[in-house]
């Protein structure tokens, strides 16, 4: 068997999610559609670094499969994208690991996220699906600030959605950075793993922070209480972008 | 009568262009109809700078209207993008003019457009109807200095499409510049006024150019031919976009 290691960009907006469904519809779905077109024989199933909801868009998720058929790395980039050509999907590299223990999700050692705000007052047509537009000036210092309590190692029950299938509500913050480039506002944080919203329901409460609704020092407030009812509401799917995931030795070529 | 003017940002992606169609899915269709229901009383039809086909997006079209009732440029814009929230349209600025004369189309004294190639080797989910994905690497160089033999006053039948309203294929060329940031190559055309097609045919071109299909040399040759079938492809509308509008005095505060 080879195991080929595909690092995918997606824009999430017309899809049900990552993970498969039977109207065929998802990312997965359509990436294992051209794996079959691909490579004609048999294939496992996609195991991927980590699923994303509808909605929500890759810069750089990774996922790995494995087949008997051997084809050069760069061909099966070109292969897939021809089948995909169509799709809001690009395999952007491929790598073939002949590490018998190499996992998609469970050899990932972080994963990083980047959510955006669109802060101007009109809407713009450009962004409509692609940043969360906000429409108040929000105050960056003090979402700095905040963010800055959420680093480290700390339980995130109050950030954790129904349905989380994490085992435990601890986690760890390794980075939170918060940024303003003319009218976008990013949010970068990275983590080994996060809970089911975590980043989402973070950045949601940080925006109320920013609006002037609730204090810095209320995030500490918040955290303490581990109840998702206090913290601020849900960020929309369509501002969060999957970036990247860390593996030691990295799968792909340094580039 | 009170003439508003309007500046517009639209994604022409999901609109058959500017002009009014019985179907009503147009640009003028979408904002005429805001006007209606935010003002009730009866308006004029807009009157606009460029109008633009299906698939081309604006950043700064400039349109006018006029309407008995008399409200604020700030509560007219906010009215507006209010019933046009759902829509890839965004009123970005409204100005009153007491300027008789002024007429979005007859009083610009210039129009500039960008135009967006992506280059990179696969394609992009997040650019799939805002920019021409061309996979080859273009010579930036080459097509500068083609670039530069369109500069000035040419006769500009090459670049002419046919339905083409222009009393004259004589254009005055601007400004055309040509320049890459990462995998987005941008080109900068300003212009008086344009021949229908002008621009996209003459990105297209030099499109050849940057690959090697044709000479730099050649761009003068076509321009001498006056002959559309010897100028290259037209470059498709989802890369192209409307940028400002010149007028002197500038209708709208300066920001």
């Amino acid at each position: 068997m080879t195991k080929y290691v595909l690092k995918v960009e997606y824009k999430g907006t017309d899809y049900s999610g990552w993970q498969s469904q039977d109207h065929g519809n998802t990312v997965q779905d359509h990436l294992e559609k051209a794996i079959k077109q691909l490579f004609i024989e048999k294939a496992t199933r996609l195991q991927v670094a980590g699923r994303t909801d509808a909605g929500v868009h890759s810069l750089g998720q990774v996922t790995h499969f494995e087949t008997i058929k051997k084809l050069d790395p760069y061909n099966v980039r070109r292969g897939l994208n021809h089948f995909l050509h169509e799709q809001a999907i690009s395999v952007i590299d491929v790598a073939i690991s002949n590490d018998n223990q190499f996992h998609a999700r469970f050899s990932a050692e972080y994963r990083d996220y980047e959510y955006r705000i669109l802060q101007r007052e009109t809407h713009s047509p450009f962004y409509l699906d692609s940043a969360w537009y906000v429409p108040q000036k929000l105050n960056i210092q003090a979402m700095q600030q905040a963010a800055k309590h959420l680093l480290g190692t700390h339980d995130f029950s109050s950030f954790r959605a129904a349905g989380c299938q994490s085992n435990s509500p601890i986690k760890t913050i390794d980075a939170f950075d918060i940024w303003q480039e003319d009218e976008m506002i990013y949010f970068y944080v990275k983590a080994r793993s996060f809970l089911y919203h975590q980043v989402r329901n973070m950045v949601g409460t940080l925006t109320q922070i920013g609006k002037g609704h609730m204090e810095v020092d209320d995030i500490v407030t918040i955290l303490e209480k581990k109840d998702r009812t206090i913290a601020g509401p849900n960020a929309p799917a369509h501002g969060l972008y999957f970036k990247s995931v860390g593996y030691s030795p990295n799968p792909f070529k340094i580039q």
